[in-house]
């Protein structure tokens, strides 16, 4: 069929081309924007005077009818006409004739795909804002439930020093309050308003780009046409946020399987977040944390191609950019979903409280705590240090963990070591005696809670403003 | 629904869980390969009596028919039944009864799947390097249309001596003989048999993974079932090569956009391999060569998502490797439809060899040649260097390109200028006399064009090979 | 050597394992904060009784004797030592014996290196936030200079509009705008103390983290020890931040050897930013460009490489997460370096401003100004965008430029066309049309030239206040 | 100081572009290739005639001094000519005068460094091939100590089967085995010779490109100039294998982890081959096995750097391309150091095979072995699935393991159980029926023993081949 373009073309398009070239499949998502920001600016036109009123009518009429129609599941997509856009356009022209040809007045393919992904940004950085936020609410809620609950502290997998799983949830809760502040970057980076840029050089037409800003919401109006078709830079800001966030859930991921094998035992997964073997009846395999972790590597690959795709392409728009949807449409409902339903798995999970109070006493992750006590008693920190290694080498020859070595057998490695050792060593005082800020003693635990709360409520409160302004 | 694994589950499957886990729209394109997987065993556990013969023409043919309803489009997918094995096995069930149920023995879905995509990359790499003996005759024919064509060759985007249009495709015609041998390697790396290596550790009933080897057309046997369900380098290898194959075409691309800019004019791509701008409507764009070079990104960013997912991954299964099919599947797409379109766009293409002649009449690139003429007379190189280069810079600054320069201009610089010298600077003579080995000289052209025809039935006889073993 | 942590060990650690543990090769650039930190970790100690006032004064005179070394060269780093930490330790514990082994006390190498990172991070980025700073002014010096000096706008590398040079900067002007905001946020991520995390779970000593942020000026203190310890967020940001902003110096890179091409000729760069050929003395060659943008590959890859050291990690630290500084530091210095070497040559080169301005005036470029003339007429934009393509056709098919056809010619394409067309078709007028907000006429230019000003004294003030922090 | 390439130039340049532009301080590694390449090429100008035997006697003589002089460390390289073969030609210059300019004749440094990369390389993938073999080495001689040591194989992380650990160190063995073939396909896209090549376009000079390929070993001689000083594939595979193998060891770094946790207990490490901590006394830190692990992410990081660098680069040679050699040599010096520590890692480790028994006796993953019974037994696998399901949920209820069950509680689950099924549950005895090719039965371990010994001594064939054609 013929093109919009084809005036100077004297063939037409090679097919495998068109196929080529043609995204509504992905793109028709974008349905909602591109119609609600063809309405403003056709509110704009007509205000400045570039149509008329009556046109400008006719025009919000026809676009209010195909959006009804996408909503209904009633509108056929075409992909002859290659793109959500000419869809949406064609259509149009279809309904009400005439006037619908001069809704592209002053504007040019480039400046609308801008506008329509910068709201669908604004959109999708809002949803999955709030899904950070209940996955925080799910943290805080587990972590609530176990701030008794002992179990070890590890680095370098090993066994380190005992603390609450209170505590550990605690150390995810922070990582995914930074996504949330980089999230929020993100809107900053798309509440921008391109329209008006034209194809690289504006218009000469009277537009107000200001005020289809203001009917959009936008905070501000890109101050230089050739950068507002070519800037990709929220995207990227996008994807190195969920690439990151995908980075955390990796971890807990790891833990997730970790904590469900046979030899940590730690917890076991609720039937529902976890699937069987179609070979081995015994199994139950935590898939859920096994996928997440896996798809962090698709997150990382669409980062890495858009900056590939960018990479020394000179200006203004070049066709290189069409590149940039798919990736990041698959990124957002990657991490949408991630967090859905690790949320859920979290939820639901059952914390075996008794198996991770054995890891802890039957260890020497409390010998940190065996050296504190020296230090308390005058000796300096490289000095304790090293008469607590000696304890331990000894204990691990003799079987013995270090609350089951007595005083006399202590006090071959050093003479300032008393009665009261024994309780020091018990690992609920380790504990409880970790108190400075961010520690994982109990009491501060409880804290940290409290805090997490009230930032949680601040979170909150953003959000809320942001989705007034999308 | 109930799963077919679940048989100690007390409570169903979550179903976010079930739509996450779920591979159906994407991996049915497997589902030749799944059956003709199915098929083989069928027949080896019949012919080591592990089933009936009854049961297996039962199965096989149940298969069959399963086969025809697929490829004529009649059968239903179900997601709920999470992917292609499960679809078609509960499809057999359900047509054939009890002896369905037979067909999963002594096999899990962890080496069936591994079989089915070890079968469908010795397909599609079949495919992918018949497409590269096509681009690469491409090649052949734009370049030896074009041995006589002068054109500048270019170091750091500078016209540095002048080569032939021939000359320059052919360096592209050698990056492709590479991405061939290279698909060869990925055909090595696929063309190994799992199945049989169950979940994890083989099985107890008497099969014969060499039958299957051997009916499949399989040169070798994995000798580890652990190996066998987790390695994943073969598509490691095809989504490298893929993406090294991609850097080749980014690069072409990179010129076709430069060859047909304006400033260049080398070049006039054919109005059905262009589109035109809604905007503008004198723009005819390369949008082919731009988005070639847009979906390299794509390719390496598949390339370091799973790269990504197998980092640190302990053996053998982990649910993690579900995502190696997406990225690999749009990969082969992606290369296939590149090298299908641009073939074409080559072809078709218009070449401007006046306007590329002129280039090299008008410019200073036969400076070399210069130089090259003081040291056949005698002065040592570094020497004839210092002076071409004063040559170079009196030209410039006189607006006088080197073969407007007269005799006596020359003997300023050096005594060694002769008569001769003149005839030396013509461009076609500077090419003409360029016969080193691999060199731009028409002559050398000539010779490497025939190798080249050589090499490329070559590689025809190994394709033919390979397809009749795939 | 003996260990400082060898207490439990029987054995020497292996050679090769020493050489691949030790950092201190990349990580003496951190002598300066690592010893500040000390500094304020012994004050910490000694104000809430920890150690003795005297012990303390001890420590700081010896730390601050170490620094006076190191910074007059003379100071020995020692490979044995494994790291800039124990580098330091050691030296100390020589030069004022048993108080040098009270540093340690209530801190672990695992928060004594994260403190040491973020501090380095506050330095560098400010250093970065400078040069971006110097960028600006540089691009806006030029941009200044050349408010009339037309060029074509290129979409597709195909000459799409008239635009200014000017207007072309300030494109660029924008994107680096983006990226000082960005770092911002590494900042923001980075002024978070991490000491008295100890390895892992906090101490039981009772020490005062907040009067280490104070000295330190650190505006928060991590809530929870695990996170402090294994957080690397702020690096991630910092690469990603990065790898935006060599995006953009890769972009403007390629333009640069566009421009610096014969085919173009727009610019000539200063001898002292270029270099000549070994072989061909008429080189001139944009290697500065060249280098900036394959160094973009550089960037990228160290952002990747840290996104996967940090997939899948279980809390807390790991040895993995060495691996965060020799990638980070290379991107430090390659964006320093870029943006350093980049400005100076912006500042020095040439703008051949006839050149430019012939490409406007023998082009099609106003192509779009002849549709918006008839859409003013009344025509819909659709269909003038038809009859101009085909002026166009006819224009180039009787080798014409737009501006050269009569008025008789154009009328046979539609009677709309009347005399005043001729002036709206010179490339100065269409230019000065686009009076659209971020359009390139020059009168919208010199006004984003001022707004643009007043944002880059902004970023210096804001700058400042960082400086004063860090 | 002036430039070799300085004739046109009126400036000197920039000191820091002169800094930016400089590769001596790594280039440098290269000395031994330079100079043979550029002695090869000596002998080939004398040779053909194009400089006198005279002058190459005492070309040769120089770089043979030049060569002794560097090897004993006496030779002083500037950065300020740039690179090490400036560094060689301009102390040839010195030493021997104007037959010193002469060497030149006929190349380019862009030929020159192409060839000098391609004979580095078939260095380095030779000594990697050979740490690859002794890697394998290791492997096969734990295995083989290892034959009878039962221990849980995983899926999922959780316990599946039962295998050997011999069994699961062969999986590896066959990755590596994998490794080597890749590599060796680095070898044949690296044994090609460039030199010839000139900057772009050959040479008018009659050289002899064969007889220096002949001189250095080469197979090939590079068809076409212009891909000869651009083509950077062979990198590109050597990082592509490099990345594979390191995702290999990652891979088995994380089990090591996970073995010498305090949950799992598998192994011990050598003292030698862990770390302490500097706070926790009794800590014993798997290390390498987390650096190697981690230093995954940086060979990673080189590939995308060089594929980022490469894409959209029009031809020949560009400045970018430099970019192509400290990611590579960092790869190389990764790869070395982790295979040679890692190896000697594993050969030290202490296995508890005590503590793998136990895991296998305690636990249900002899449950397949259960439902294979009743397969044998004549029920369809689909139903013998379910029946184990139920028969595994009732054991988890009654905390029995299924060893533990009686016949009778059998009973209520399939009348098929009978006396014989007990035996049929014993790990050991579940190991030796799964006798299928590849898997884990002991039998089978030995075959696959013996067969990977003769695969190794057929690499160490080819390796020595390869070795006398470097």
């Amino acid at each position: 069929m013929a093109k919009l373009w084809g005036g100077r073309f004297s063939k037409d398009t090679n097919a495998l081309v068109d196929a080529f070239n043609a995204s509504i499949e992905y793109d028709q998502r974008l349905y909602h924007e591109d119609i609600r920001g063809s309405i403003a600016h056709t509110h704009m036109l007509a205000k400045t005077g570039i149509i008329s009123e009556s046109d400008a009518e006719k025009i919000v009429k026809g676009l209010t009818s195909i959006l009804d129609d996408i909503e209904k599941g009633t509108f056929e997509f075409k992909t002859e006409l290659e793109d959500i856009h000419m869809n949406v356009e064609a259509a149009l022209t279809e309904r009400i004739g005439d006037a619908g040809a001069r809704l592209h007045t002053a504007r040019s393919r480039n400046d609308q795909v801008a506008l329509d992904m910068h709201m669908y940004m604004k959109r999708v950085v809002t949803e999955v804002m709030d899904l950070v936020i209940r996955f925080e609410e799910a943290l805080l809620m587990v972590a609530d439930k176990n701030q008794d609950t002992l179990m070890p502290g590890y680095t370098h997998l090993q066994r380190a020093q005992p603390i609450t799983f209170c505590h550990h949830l605690l150390a995810y809760f922070n990582m995914f309050l930074r996504d949330f502040r980089r999230l929020e970057g993100v809107w900053k980076g798309a509440d921008i308003m391109p329209l008006g840029a034209g194809a690289v050089a504006g218009t000469t037409l009277p537009i107000d780009r200001f005020q289809v800003a203001e009917e959009l919401n936008f905070d501000a109006v890109y101050g230089n046409s050739m950068d507002a078709v070519s800037d990709r830079d929220y995207l990227l800001e996008f994807l190195s946020a969920a690439s990151i966030l995908m980075m955390h859930l990796s971890r807990l991921s790891e833990e997730i399987c970790l904590w469900s094998s046979t030899e940590f035992g730690f917890i076991d997964l609720d039937d529902a977040f976890a699937t069987g073997s179609s070979m081995m009846p015994q199994k139950k395999n935590p898939d859920i944390s096994e996928l997440v972790r896996g798809k962090t590597g698709r997150t990382y690959g669409h980062l890495m191609a858009l900056l590939t795709t960018l990479k020394g392409l000179p200006l203004a728009y070049n066709k290189d950019l069409q590149e940039d949807k798919e990736g990041f449409f698959d990124a957002v409902d990657t991490v949408k979903f991630s967090l859905t339903v690790f949320r859920d798995m979290l939820l639901t999970m059952t914390v075996n409280k008794d198996r991770m109070a054995e890891a802890v006493h039957k260890d020497y992750s409390n010998a940190t705590d065996l050296a504190d006590y020296l230090v308390k008693k005058g000796l300096p920190f490289r000095k304790a240090h090293k008469v607590v290694g000696e304890a331990v080498a000894y204990g691990i020859k003799h079987r013995k963990y270090l609350v089951e070595l007595t005083l006399d057998e202590y006090k071959q490695f050093s003479p300032l070591f008393e009665k009261d050792l024994l309780e020091a060593l018990r690992p609920e005082n380790c504990v409880a005696a970790r108190t400075s800020y961010g520690g994982p003693a109990p009491k501060e635990n409880a804290k940290q809670l409290t805090l997490g709360r009230s930032l949680v409520d601040g979170q909150k409160k953003t959000l809320h403003e942001l989705v007034t302004k999308r």
